[in-house]
């Protein structure tokens, strides 16, 4: 190649981006990538260490390339969470719900092609989106962070997205997306793709239904979940989805062959084995969250309403010295969302009392920047 | 979206297009995607359980996003075949080849960037090429599958491509390529990335060298690895490469992030500490290669020079029929490369044995079809 005058000669419009994560440090309590703070019991552990030295017998061959069995039990787990007779061939896994969207992008998007989503929101998609050379298109929601049905509808009518990302719950507000809505986008998005991203789905609060109910009525619906936060495996990668069988065979043109290893595939049979126990501390959670909620409000501060496993909450004069102070303290929390506002995820009690504590010793040590934004 | 006419509404240019991968049959000798045939020992496979069930006890958190450990491991390796001091910050490693070569053109290719090989040649690279929206530009292989060096520097020279993907030993002929021809390449890309994808490098015979001696003199170079092949660890999907840092930094932005799992981490870094029994068939596998090639030709068959597990031999005048007739008779192996040539991959004694014997009935039975094309 011709010399771009810089080196290495990443993409133009790559150069001088940081790469996106979280900090990842050593701190007592970690509230920040909105984890299950539950380990799996030692029986779990023990069941996915057999699964894998099954597998790892036959590791010098291939995987199933169609994980069917693993597709077979996510569809039977749908089943009891919201899904109304999903089967396997209508279900699609990958590593991480994030290489399930660009997936699904790399199939739906493209050149010429556009993505729609509605900020504040996850701040991954548009970084999906520009992997996969797809216009990012971005709406706005309400303060409250709900949306505008009429706006949002007249926008996807207008900008014609391939791909409507609806995160429910989204990230990081916590804001559930009610059903009526999701089929008006749907039906609004015309041979658009609607992704309905549940990726905190299981921790909704009571009366918000699964967008797994609407799937028989619109065949662009895709309604996508992870083994990362309910279910407590973060570290074993697994993202997924259900829709209408098209499209997940649609995706196998542009997954790469063997993307699921058989160890990952093990990992995550014998985990969905133990689904009522990994799911077991949900109620404790929302239970956990409500109060964190309910303490953050008694404080003063704003709280967006929560359907997910953490709590935005601000706004602050200077939400990085907050931020700092609670670091300082042993509490690690993200710093995301619209200026002056914090994003805390739900721990243990033990972990939730460390954090107010925290948070009251920085907002008394350090009241200018934890004052409250003009909220006019 | 407005209506393409056509349902679901994948991106024009995959429409169509069948997914990549070989048939996964049911068969009881397997020689059709060069995997390693010695399954781990079971001390082993006893190791890479107990080091899962050790991730697996905090698999509620995220892996480590830098798979520092991993990278330790993987510079030791390289250093132990044909790596010079290769550091940990020099290595990046993804969910088999497959995602590192994605990740490089993602990072390097795009729209208005081309990537070149040379044909016959993975028939992979132009899908992660059209994956990463890059131009792909085709050179051709001499007769006998070695690069003319001339013109294939005057064809980067022409092009400018932003990657060059020079596999060696190349698949699917076998065909190594000289440390002159990758340093030639590499000067001649000017700011190009050259990918030498080693992933039968193990496999090379002796007195062809690595790649990886040559990093230090050219700071475009990328030398990819995989644990599929000699490391007889396909089912763990666990690819990487060596190059000049600032290269592996780059990639940090295109990555999706925790990309590697906890469970993947753990089977590649408790396999790592079993690199010499992994290896150990190495030896006898590039015994029997030879071995195969020269039954093949004793046969009057054309075969390429292989410094790979596998074997390109030809050429029939109906390579489907022969593949067939091997099926039917329980040996599966691959239909791939120019017409007329078939792919075998090495395996035990017992499965040469069982393929030669099937090849030799074949050949009886079906001689018309079996018949060497005209090489004129």
């Amino acid at each position: 190649m011709a010399s771009t005058g810089t080196w290495p000669p990443l993409r133009e419009e790559l150069r001088g981006i940081e790469p996106y994560g979280a900090p990842q440090l050593d701190v007592p309590v970690q509230l920040n990538v909105n984890e299950n703070p539950y380990a799996p019991s030692a029986e779990c552990v023990a069941d996915i260490a057999a699964a894998v030295a099954d597998a790892a017998t036959s590791l010098n061959r291939y995987p199933d390339r169609e994980f069917t069995a693993l597709r077979e039990a996510l569809a039977a787990y749908l089943n009891t969470d919201g899904g109304r007779g999903v089967t396997p061939d209508q279900v699609w896994a990958a590593n991480g719900s994030n290489e399930v969207m660009l997936q699904l992008l790399q199939a739906f998007g493209g050149p010429g092609r556009c993505a729609l989503s509605f900020a504040p929101t996850y701040s991954m998609y548009p970084e999906y989106a520009r992997d996969a050379m797809t216009e990012w298109v971005v709406g706005h929601r309400e303060t409250d962070f709900s949306l505008d049905l009429d706006a949002a509808r007249a926008l996807v009518e207008e900008r014609r997205p391939a791909v409507v990302l609806l995160p429910s719950p989204n990230n990081p507000t916590g804001t559930a997306l009610p059903p009526e809505a999701v089929s008006m986008l749907c039906e609004a998005a015309g041979d658009g793709i609607v992704v309905v991203d549940e990726a905190y789905g299981e921790f909704r609060r009571a009366g918000t239904p699964s967008a797994l109910e609407l799937l028989d009525r619109h065949r662009n619906l895709v309604v996508s979940r992870t083994m990362s936060k309910a279910f407590a495996l973060a570290g074993a990668r697994l993202g997924y989805f259900a829709a209408a069988r098209e499209i997940c065979d649609a995706i196998r043109v542009v997954r790469l062959p063997y993307h699921l290893s058989a160890v990952t595939q093990a990992t995550a049979l014998a985990a969905l084995q133990h689904a009522p126990e990994l799911l077991g501390n949900v109620d404790a959670l929302r239970k956990e969250r409500d109060l964190t909620v309910d303490w953050l409000r008694a404080q003063g501060l704003e709280v967006a309403d929560s359907d997910a496993n953490f709590a935005l909450f601000g706004r602050f004069a200077d939400r990085h010295a907050v931020w700092q102070g609670l670091l300082d303290r042993g509490v690690l929390i993200r710093e995301t969302g619209p200026d002056g506002w914090l994003r805390v995820s739900v721990g243990t009690p033990e972990e939730m009392t460390a954090f107010k504590d925290a948070l009251t010793d920085v907002m008394k040590a350090d009241p200018v920047n934890a004052q409250q934004k003009d909220l006019t």
